[in-house]
C-alpha cells in the first residue's frame, strides 16, 4: 500500500456496491479526471469512487461468456472446473514475474506495480491479465493495511478481497482442521493405525493473528502438545496453490504425512481416509477467482501463502487459466526476491513447468534509503548517498534474478517526494549493473503512469524464449539444496543445522522424499535469518532450527532463526479503528 | 433425513449444477413423473435430478427484482441490507412454527415437513415461503446426514447448503475468534483493563466436531485454561440470529461480556474495541440467504444455532423479511418442542415480538414406537401397542404447546411401512387430546402429499389472532425461570443447582442481567437431562451444572447434566465415505 500510510478517511465518497452497479461505469481513462479523488487520496477513497463493472463484462475481455462464470455477487466470480479444464489445449500467453528488493516499513509497492503494469499493458492494446494472491484476514486486524494494491493501481472490490472474499481461506481452514480432528478422533477410538502421539506433525490452523494459540496442550485421555499456525502457512494452502486440477488436489491431499506410527513409518492423510472429504471441502476453493482493477481489466486473485513462512505464490490454476486466456500475464511473488521469487522459480515453476519471459524487480527510493541507513522519519529528505548505499540491496536481487536466466528490468515505483538527484544516482547504479531502470507513476496516475514500464516489459518479452536455470537439481541432497540457496542467493558463507533439523532431513531422504525442493521460512527483512541485518547481509551463517515435511505440497519446509508460523498482533491492533458507520458502511479498513 | 437411511448411491443421475442451468427447468408438478427417480431413492439422487431454477426466478415469486439480490452462484442469493431495510413498513404475513416430538435415531422429519408444508401451501395458491436454519459443517463429517430435508421435500442446492453455503458460519467463527485473540493480545501487552485471566469466560470456536479441543491450555507468558465450542454454540451465532439490523448487531456485539476484571466487574467486547471489527466481519453474513425447494418455492436458510446447546432458531432477519414478502411463512425450531419450540417462544418471539398463528407438531410412527420401547431393528414391524405407549411423549409436547396459547395440530410424517392399525391408534390418542392429526406423504410425493396438511394449517391460520403466553415474565428470578420450564414443560418435580451455578445466577442478577430469558442446554433425547430417559420422563429433578452469560445475545445459558458444547466424532466418521469421483463430482455426502 505504497503512499497510503497516514492517510485519513477524508473526502469519503459513499458509492456502495449496489448503487454503483446501476450507474454507468466508465473506463477510468475515459472519466472526467476532476470527478476522481485527487492523486494521493487514501486508497479506500479512490477505490470507492470507481464503480466496478459487472464481472461478466470484465470476463468478456478475456472471451469468457457469462454462463461460463460462477458469479459471487456482481463484481466477483469463479471460473468453474469444467471451464478451466476446457482451456488446457489453448496456446499459452507470456508470463511476467514482479518481485522486489528486501521489504522495509517504507513500502515497496509490488502489488501496486503488478496492477499498474497490467493496466499499462492493456492501455497499449495487449490482451493482458494479472494474477495476485488473496490477502489473509488475520493481518487486516493486526497491522494496518490490506493487500489489494494502492493509489490508482488497485484491485476491487477492495473490502471484499481483504475480508472473506470468496471463502477460499475458510475452506482451507476447514479442510486442514478436519484432518486434525480425524487424527485426535483416531487416537480417541483406539488408535488402530498405531500413531505415535509424540510424533504427530500435523497441527491446526486459524486465519487470525493469535499468538496464544502457538503452543497448547490438547486432548483428553491422551493430552499432547499441539499448536495453531496461521492458515496462510497451511500445507493445504500450498496444495491448493500447486494442484493442477481436482484429481491432483485429491491425490496430493492423500499424500500428506501427518505423523509417524510406533514403528517410525509415515502415517498419511489417506490412511485416515481424510483425503476425499478434504477435497470435497476444497472443490470450489480450487476454482480461480476473477475480479477487476480500477481500470476494469481482469485480475485473478487466488491462493494466498505468505512468502516468508510459505511459498508465496498465487495458484497454478489461476496462472495457467490466465495464460490460456490472455497474451500477457503479470504475476507477483511475495516479499523480497530472496523469498518470493526464489520459491516462484524453484517450487512453482519447477512443479508446474512454467517459464516466465521477464522479471520486474520493484524498488522505491524510500526503501533504498532505509537500506542505506536512513531512519523512517527522515525518508522525506533527499539523500542520494543513502540511495547509493541502499542500491547494494537491489544489486544483489538483480544478480540473483539473473541467476535464473530470465530477462529483467528494474521498476522504480515513484513517490511524490522522489528527487531527480536520487533517481540519477539509482540510474547510475543500474547502468553499472547493466540492467534497465524504468520510473513508473502508476500509483499516482494509473495506466497513464505505467505506459513506459509496460512498453519496456513488452520489449523484453519479444526476446527469444528463455531457458530457465533453477538453483539446484532434484537429486541434490536436501541439506545441499538449502546451502545452495543460502550461498548463491543470500550471500551466506554457509548454513548451520541444529541436530534435530539434520536428523529430520536425513529421515525424509530415507523415507523417499529426498527429491523434493525446499521451502525456506525466514524473516523477510533481511538476506539473513536476523531481521536487523538490513541492506546487504554477507558472509553470515544461516541457522536452520527445524524442518517440516510437506509431502502433499511437494516440498520440505526449512525454518530459519526464530521465524514463527503464527503471527501476533501489535499493542494497538488495527481492529480498534474498524467499524460500521451509521449507514452500515465499513469504516477504517484500508 | 427421514427415510433416507441405508440408501445406497444407486441410479446416480449426474446432473451437475452447470449443466442443469442450461436445461429447461420445469416445475416439479409439471414434469413427467417417469423422469424423476422413484420415491424412496436416496435424497441426493432426487436432489440432483431436479435442476434448480435461476435464483432470480425464485425471487420473482416474492416480488424481488433481480437487481435487488446479491447472487452467490446461480442458485443462491443474499438479500442486501438496503433491501431488507426497505421491507420494514410492509404488512406482515402469518407465521407457522413446525416442531416435533422428542427425537430418536428413527428420524422425525421436521425439516422435511417444513419443506413439504411450504410446498403444499404454494400448491394451494398461497404466497408462501419457508425459513430454515443453515446446517453446520462439523456434523456432516461425523455422523452421516445433512440437514436440507429429504425425499421430495428438500431444499437445494443440497451440497452447497451442507458445506460452506454462503460463508455465514465461517464469518461467525472469524468474528468470535478475533475477539478471543484480542483478549489474549490484551493480556500479552500489559493488561491495561486489569482482566482476571482466571475469569475469562470467552472461549474460542470451530465449525468442526473436535473433542480434543474441548479443554486446552493456551497462552505463553500467562498460560490459562481455555477451550473450543462448536460454532453453532457461539454467542455470535445467537447474536446474528437475534439482531434486527446492522446497528443492532454492532450494539449487541459490544455488549458481550468476555471476562471479569480484578475487581469483579464485567469486561465487555466494547472495552476491547472489538465490536466494530466483528460487525464488519459479520456484515454480509447478517443478510438473509435465499434458495429454493425441489418445487422451486422460496426458502430462506439463515443462521444455524443447534437447539440443544443453543437457541435453535433461524434468524430474525430472515423470518421478518419472509413475513414482509409472503402471506404465509413456515419455520422450524430444532429438536423436540421441549428445546426448539420453547426457545422459539421464550427467546426469539420475546425478543423479536413475533407471534405465530399456528404450531405443527411432527411425529412419526417409527419414532413413537421407539418411545414405546421398541428397538431400532424392530421398527419395520407393525406394533400399535408401542405406538400407544409412545404417544405419551407426543401428548406432553402437545400440552406444552397449548401452554403458549397458539392453535396447533399434529402432522404424521408418513413412512412406507406405516400400517393403518398404527395410524388408527394414534388418531385415537390425538382425539383424546382434542388435537387434530393429519397424515402427510410429502417425503414420498412432494406437495401432492402435503396438500391436506397445508389445507388444515391454512384453516388454523384463519382463526382470530392469538395472544401468546410465555412461560415466565422478565421479572422472575433467573433460577425460577429455569424452574418454570422444568416443572411446566419437562415434567420435572424441581431443579437442582450446583453451588457454582447458583452463585453465577446470583452474580448475573447483581450485575443487572436478571431480566434476561434463559437458554437451556440439555440432551435432545429426553425431557430430562439424562438421554436414556426416553418416552415420558416425569418427576425427575433437572440438574444444573453451570451457566454462561450471553449478554449480547440477551440470554443466560443454563447447562444441564453432562451436555457438551463441542461434539466429538464417532468411531467411523462419515468423512471416510465422502470424496470426489473421477468426474470431480461429490460422492457420499447425504
Amino acid at each position: 500500500m505504497a503512499g497510503s500510510e497516514g492517510g485519513e478517511m477524508t473526502d469519503y465518497i459513499p458509492f456502495g456496491n449496489d448503487e454503483s452497479l446501476t450507474r454507468e461505469a466508465l473506463p477510468l481513462e475515459g472519466r472526467d479526471e476532476a470527478s476522481l479523488p485527487p492523486p494521493g487520496s487514501p486508497d479506500i477513497v479512490i477505490a470507492r469512487a470507481v464503480p466496478p463493472r459487472p464481472i461478466t463484462e470484465v470476463a468478456e475481455r478475456l472471451g469468457i461468456e457469462p454462463d461460463q462464470l460462477l458469479p459471487i455477487g456482481h463484481d466477483k466470480a469463479k471460473l468453474p472446473h469444467d471451464f478451466t479444464a476446457s482451456l488446457a489445449e489453448r496456446p499459452q500467453g507470456k508470463l511476467v514475474l514482479v518481485t522486489a528488493i528486501t521489504p522495509t516499513p517504507a513500502g515497496e509497492g509490488k502489488t501496486t506495480t503488478t496492477v499498474g503494469l497490467g493496466d499499462g499493458l492493456s492501455r497499449l492494446g495487449h490482451k493482458a491479465a494479472i494474477c495476485l494472491r488473496e490477502p489473509s484476514l488475520g493481518p487486516c486486524f493486526g497491522m494496518k493495511g490490506g493487500a489489494a494494491g494502492g493509489g490508482r493501481a488497485q484491485v476491487i472490490p477492495m473490502e471484499d478481497i481483504n475480508l472473506h472474499f470468496t471463502g477460499d481461506f475458510h475452506a482451507i481452514t476447514s479442510a486442514h482442521n478436519l484432518l486434525s480432528a480425524l487424527i485426535d478422533n483416531h487416537l480417541h477410538w483406539g488408535n488402530e493405525l498405531g500413531i505415535d502421539p509424540e510424533r504427530i506433525t500435523w497441527k491446526r490452523v486459524m486465519d487470525m493473528n493469535d499468538r496464544a494459540l502457538r503452543h497448547l496442550t490438547v486432548g483428553q485421555g491422551v493430552p499432547r502438545q499441539d499448536g495453531f499456525d496461521i492458515t496462510a502457512a497451511s500445507e493445504i494452502m500450498a496444495i491448493l496453490c500447486l494442484a493442477s486440477d481436482l484429481a491432483d488436489l485429491q491425490r496430493r491431499l492423500g499424500e500428506i504425512v501427518v505423523a509417524r506410527n510406533r514403528d517410525g513409518a509415515p502415517v498419511l492423510a489417506r490412511d485416515l481416509k481424510a483425503d476425499g472429504a478434504m477435497a470435497v471441502l476444497l472443490k470450489q476453493a480450487l476454482a480461480p477467482n476473477l475480479v477487476q482493477t480500477l481500470e476494469h481489466n481482469p485480475a485473478f486473485v487466488h491462493g494466498g501463502p505468505f512468502a516468508n513462512i510459505a511459498h508465496g505464490c498465487n495458484s497454478v490454476m489461476a496462472t495457467r487459466s490466465a495464460l490460456s486466456l490472455a497474451d500477457i500475464v503479470v504475476t507477483e511473488a511475495g516479499f523480497g526476491a530472496d523469498l518470493g521469487a526464489e520459491k516462484f522459480f524453484n517450487i512453482k515453476c519447477r512443479q508446474a513447468g512454467l517459464v516466465p519471459g521477464a522479471v520486474v524487480v520493484v524498488a522505491t527510493l524510500r526503501a533504498l534509503k532505509m537500506h542505506g541507513g536512513v531512519a523512517r522519519e527522515a525518508l522525506g529528505e533527499p539523500n542520494p548517498a543513502a540511495v547509493r548505499r541502499g542500491a547494494r540491496n537491489l544489486a544483489r536481487h538483480v544478480e540473483n534474478m539473473r541467476d535464473f536466466g530470465v530477462p529483467l528490468l528494474v521498476a522504480v515505483n515513484q513517490f511524490d517526494q522522489d528527487s531527480p538527484a536520487e533517481h540519477a544516482v539509482l540510474r547510475e547504479a543500474c547502468d553499472a549493473l547493466g540492467v534497465e531502470m524504468v520510473v513508473s507513476s502508476h500509483w499516482r496516475d494509473g495506466s497513464r503512469g505505467s505506459e513506459a514500464l509496460a512498453e519496456r516489459v513488452a520489449a523484453l518479452l519479444d526476446a527469444p524464449a528463455t531457458r530457465l536455470s533453477l538453483t539446484y537439481g532434484d537429486d541434490v541432497r536436501l541439506e545441499d539444496k538449502v546451502r545452495a540457496i543460502a550461498t548463491r542467493l543470500y550471500g551466506a558463507s554457509d548454513i548451520s543445522l541444529e541436530d534435530k533439523a539434520r536428523r529430520q532431513l536425513e529421515e525424509y531422504e530415507a523415507m523417499g522424499y529426498g527429491h523434493l525442493p525446499v521451502c525456506i521460512a525466514k524473516t523477510q527483512y533481511s538476506f539473513a535469518a536476523d531481521p536487523a541485518m538490513t541492506g546487504l547481509a554477507a558472509g553470515h551463517v544461516l541457522p536452520i532450527r527445524e524442518t517440516e515435511l510437506a509431502a502433499g505440497a511437494g516440498f520440505v519446509v526449512v525454518l530459519c532463526g526464530s521465524i514463527m508460523r503464527m503471527p501476533g498482533m501489535p499493542r494497538r491492533p488495527a481492529s480498534a479503528g474498524i467499524r460500521l458507520d451509521d449507514h452500515g458502511e465499513i469504516e477504517g479498513l484500508s
